[in-house]
């Protein structure tokens, strides 16, 4: 999506250690004419799956996740992560292991919010190695759910999480994938 | 605001300890319709005040926030709880006491986000005891920018926080208030 692409050359910056920093738009400050652009990009792909529910994680998925859910006319879900006692005890939910943080969490969701008959479209803002996205699917499996697609706005295309989601055959679109990044200079790889 | 009380009364549940769970709409599945009119009610509230960011904290501020930015065509900024790497150290940053989980946490916001020529409306999901609102107007204060508003979806009108918050003389708007509750009763409270 050039509009995205665009966006983080002029205003991401890469770190240390992978780290693309995009929080002048997407992650701390939040552009909302940009998500919510990014919200119809996957209307647009993926409207004729039979989308019930959008499911993402706290806090960073939120934002997009909302703007998509206004095209679709379905709730969003945010899984919670750790254990919130306004969640309640009848969850959902699954270990995530961050390669980033070297730390394992735990997302949860309420079983109330996911059932047999959901066809879930997962969002995230990033897809590094797809920890999160494989733990919010473990979820929509335990509930009997359908992940009808994964959703995200920035893949590491050089992590494993994007070959990770697209072996599960369900259908992955990223929205700006990032090939390569050095401190002066972000390549792109094309999503087909 | 009735639409919000009338959602509270249907689909909200009142836990021991004065928890009020309104978990099936606001912060953790999100009705992204409620949640946009939510976010024109504040920005038909604070339009006239020349709001140019909005600042909440995460995760469940986040939605309503973006919905209140869409009107007012400005960034959202969220705090985050907590010390993030990808927010960095040059941070504003404030300690809120949490009453409901006996802790206190911080909360920060990068100082790329906020200047002395901002105007800001802090925007929660819940007002209780105050200390998150106060805090991220200390935050503000530290930029040297104005808080013009508060907008907050649902104020517990039995604590402290909403005395605490218009006492600073900054507008307070919330679009519920709940005067009382106990396992089966909800009862509001005026806004004026």
């Amino acid at each position: 999506m050039k509009l995205l692409e665009d966006r983080i050359l002029q205003d991401g910056t890469v770190l240390p250690g992978n780290v693309l920093k995009v929080d002048s738009f997407l992650n701390h400050q939040i552009d909302y004419k940009l998500i919510k652009a990014l919200g119809e990009e996957f209307y647009n792909t993926f409207k004729d799956t039979g989308v019930t529910k959008i499911l993402t994680v706290e806090a960073s998925g939120i934002a997009i996740a909302c703007a998509a859910a206004e095209h679709f006319e379905v709730p969003v879900v945010f899984a919670k992560k750790g254990h919130h006692k306004n969640v309640g005890n009848d969850i959902f939910t699954a270990d995530v292991f961050s390669f980033t943080k070297g730390i394992t969490y735990t997302v949860a969701v309420s079983k109330k919010y996911l059932n047999a008959q959901d066809k879930v479209l997962v969002i995230d803002d990033f897809l590094a190695d797809g920890q999160a996205c494989m733990g919010l699917k473990s979820i929509c499996e335990q509930a009997g759910a359908e992940v009808v697609g994964f959703g995200i706005a920035i893949e590491k295309g050089f992590q494993n999480g994007g070959k990770l989601l697209r072996e599960t055959g369900i259908p992955v679109q990223s929205l700006a994938i990032i090939a390569s990044m050095t401190d002066d200079s972000i390549c792109f790889a094309s999503n087909d």
